[in-house]
């Protein structure tokens, strides 16, 4: 029986104790927040767990195994350190943390105490990023030449951070579990207006094999758009995440090229077949996720969204950020 | 009576050289192509129009005022040197010249002998265009904050350009007309996979007055869109080409800033009003254009699409593909 | 300060109880159910509030002055009869009740001991149906014509009633509520499979001032579909409730007719303008149901929706029925 | 070599006349039609043909062995009469005739004479509805439970017919054609306004076989709508006609019923799996039909869309309007 505490009880937090404590094999022991409004919605909503103001209690408690950190990044990386040099496991908010640096001594100090690492990726535990994942992975989709995305809405404008370090990292995550490839640089553009932080954004991320990934980020859009175009060699799909039945279509939609010899020679034919959209799997994604994550703590596997898909992310996001500050100069991924 | 004289008669050229001949206060006499087939097509379309395919026969004929030249972007250059020679006005297919020299020197020659040039920018006459321009202009939109446009299908792949060529036309064309600021610099990712053009590319534009462009073109894609959002001080549209009825949406929406001393102090606030779709004029664009043309001929009046608005066209499609090939360099536009 | 009772809380029970609990100027003092299993998730959500099982502990007890009757609707007579006898004010789920005769049975009731009732169409309390509603009122729809609704989904087969009474009573009492003429006549046709209740119906309703409704409602459509149409003499619209924003289009398109001297010399112009599409209160229908009952009750106010208008309905459902069984006869409501 | 002769050259007869031009085995002699301008027009679009304003010309001249009538419904009868008198097949517009009695003595004439008649009924050669029959032949559909379709937009008033007369047709040979069962009995519902002919009808047909179906007609709609769900027992399908791709949608949805011991025992179980939308055939459905009419002549087959076909629908039509004349008044068929 894995015990866990959760620090952070604002806005996310409800939503990842409450799915701990209906995880298998493991009890929410104790919750941490530095309101006491959120500690009585807590105590309410979950009457049998304990809760306090003080961090100690929780992140030094004995009786605590693995600790759920549900707090702004800017806290992320103090927060999981003390935790992990107490011997909990962390299960940890996206994005991992607000530097790439801190992100690799969280996972060596991991390592090295033989702990866990988890960052709250809940989009890879959906039904649609999973039949996604499963279509490339049988070869369904054949080998994959763009990854294009669009998640633009109205707000909510951030005040530490830009419109990419707030929508991106779903996307990041997602692209980063799906295609098999190395990301290699990054291009980063948009426009900061009413502070000093971009609210739109616009990121191609260029992959060793021949892969190319872009993201669309804004938050002053009219209309919301959550829609991703993978285009593959055998099939393309569409998933808009919008829609409530039908979040993916699949294409068997493609070119052949004939011939290569010449630019003038070069024959392409078009391929135009049925469409299908699967059926998705509904199970709640935080769920599967918290469970996956207690199954991790138990049996000792890797998690599927460790430390080091935290720290691709992050990675990925600090070089779109240094790219944006020089208008789209290329910054290489190390 | 303005007398015009077409060259080429492949896929666009019917539709050009049947708007000349109904506009008013013009006629046309001739029709030139190489092709004895297309020859054939257009005289049994235009039954009274004398067809050639000797060039000369045309672009130096005493009975012909004017030359619409609808032929590939590589030829685009000698044809219109040798009508403009030969004291024609020109109307030429998009994009103007294959390069922007080309186009100055073709600028400066039509204005040296007191010629029109016009570029075929077709969008520019379309309901849906026209419509945007006005409720730019007529402060409706207040200050515009970004232009995102989203032109994607499958095919048809060319073989002499890449995805830029192909398909930013259209999109730098309108831009270029709604939006008053002007261009400063281009950042252009994009991939190609099947020979050296790219098939998707990405287009981000700077604007001196803190607007910002971006351009989504792809090849490959397994639907088709043309979606452009442009967002607004005062309001937000959404032009979608596809729909038939309700192509552009006017949103009464936006933020307002109210604090700015600094970042923890910013106030957004998010306004959400009514939506309003307005009917657009149905008049087949390519009739209004070619009407401005002859118009423009007789009364001495400045083309909309001038020699000017294809050479900035060409001006940006050649930093695209200078940036592309550099991988998102930043190209600044002289 | 009025006090409540809660009657039945199993589907939707627990949302009445919480927006009772909420309003402003009452108190939910008890809420019963025969079910225990129901009582204690009533007595974890609503700590304050008393629980039982025995019904007279709530229909019969002095502080209460009102009661929420939420069961199935073969027991709304009874219950309600009860309460009314009992000097309580009655807050009933839709639909009223099993019988027109019954229906008529509790209006006298109530007028007679100077007591409320309100029947719970909660759709005349959405955003949608009061823009609707001040659209119509307004004058700026005109002479209503025509208003056609479709309600079709995959399930829930209901046990004990045919689809009419399952979602037709929604579209019964908005058509009721917004058009002003008054019904005449019915025909039902339909069809049964899997019961004795038909799973599809088709619903006209003449009115008497040449208007026409028709509802289609399906519980075995693969698509889900909510969307109803009025036509009127200046505008149209169309009002789809699954969508997120823009559930209401206002067309201004219409005909005029300019000469009915005869059949031959019919003039039709059809005008087709500007789409607008007004923004909707986001408020929960529910809550301002529930605040408008005790406003009702306090104030001694006609509700908008009290037992005439629950027992409107209920006679239709009634025709509507009697009209299935003989395949379309026409049925004249009295 | 079949000879065609073709009478009426107003809306819809150039299409015809286009298309028997284009076929094989097949030529169009001569085109006739009253009116000097159509008679202009059709010589000038097929410039080898013969063109009369005389109707003897053509209806009584041995050089032609087929007569394809694309005049308005009145006519219908008495041109076809005297084209098969005179010894010619006919093709003739929809509907078929203006009266069943007028289809049955026409089907009678043609097979005393031994000649093929075809009626107009051009839907049924869509890559749509080819596809829709295949799946439900195939078995793929399971046995079929209802046919819902709504075909509705702004305008075209007719003078001389009402909205089930102009519509419905398409929808009736389609579902004539999809169908297997015998329509039984027809319930027609709707309202006039603007002229003695209803502008919007509901029909109900019911089958043998129980299956129901229903057409939702209208020509005062501010949208179009061209919809269809058919409800089977092992798939479900939406075909939207106005969907440029994916038409038609193929769920694997439906519903088993485990019990029918008892309406209270009802077991309903609700299967919802993949949807899959075929590539339908692109080739234009006129060509398809015109071909298949000089096939059937040359080769003595019959007609998919033969007399029968054509009475078919006339019988429901002519069942429709004495329904709705009384209110909805439920009509066998004979």
């Amino acid at each position: 029986m894995i015990r866990v505490g959760i620090v952070g009880y604002g806005y996310w937090g409800p939503n990842v104790a409450r799915n701990f404590h209906s995880a298998e094999g493991c009890r929410v022991v104790r919750i941490c927040d530095g309101n006491p409004d959120a500690i009585a919605r807590a105590g309410k909503a979950l009457p049998g767990v304990e809760t306090t103001t003080r961090l100690s209690e929780l992140i030094e408690a004995p009786d605590i195994d693995a600790v759920a950190i549900v707090t702004p990044v800017s806290t992320h990386f103090d927060l999981a350190k003390r935790a992990l040099e107490n011997g909990k496991h962390v299960f940890l908010e996206k994005p991992f943390t607000a530097t790439s640096v801190q992100a690799l001594e969280l996972i060596e100090l991991a390592e090295r105490k033989n702990l866990k690492i988890m960052v709250d990726h809940t989009f890879l535990f959906t039904g649609a990023v999973r039949k996604i994942k499963q279509l490339v992975d049988d070869g369904v989709m054949g080998q994959i030449y763009y990854y294009d995305s669009t998640r633009v809405n109205l707000g909510l404008f951030q005040h530490d951070v830009n419109v990419i370090w707030d929508l991106a990292p779903h996307d990041i995550a997602i692209m980063d579990h799906v295609i098999a490839g190395k990301p290699e640089a990054i291009v980063a553009t948009g426009k900061n207006h009413f502070s000093e932080y971009e609210y739109v954004a616009y990121v191609t991320i260029y992959f060793a094999n021949n892969v190319i990934a872009h993201l669309n980020v804004n938050w002053l859009s009219p209309v919301k758009v959550r829609t991703t175009l993978i285009g593959g060699e055998k099939k393309m799909l569409v998933w808009n995440d919008l829609e409530s039945d039908e979040k993916i279509k699949v294409y068997d939609k493609g070119v052949e090229i004939e011939n290569r010899q010449g630019v003038y020679d070069l024959l392409v034919s078009y391929r135009s077949g049925d469409m299908f959209s699967p059926r998705l799997e509904q199970t709640e994604a935080l769920r599967l996720e918290t469970q996956h994550f207690i199954d991790c703590v138990r049996t000792g596997a890797k998690p599927l969204n460790d430390g080091w898909a935290g720290y691709r992310v992050v990675n990925m996001l600090e070089a779109a950020d240094k790219s944006i500050k020089k208008k789209g100069e290329l910054v290489c991924l190390s």
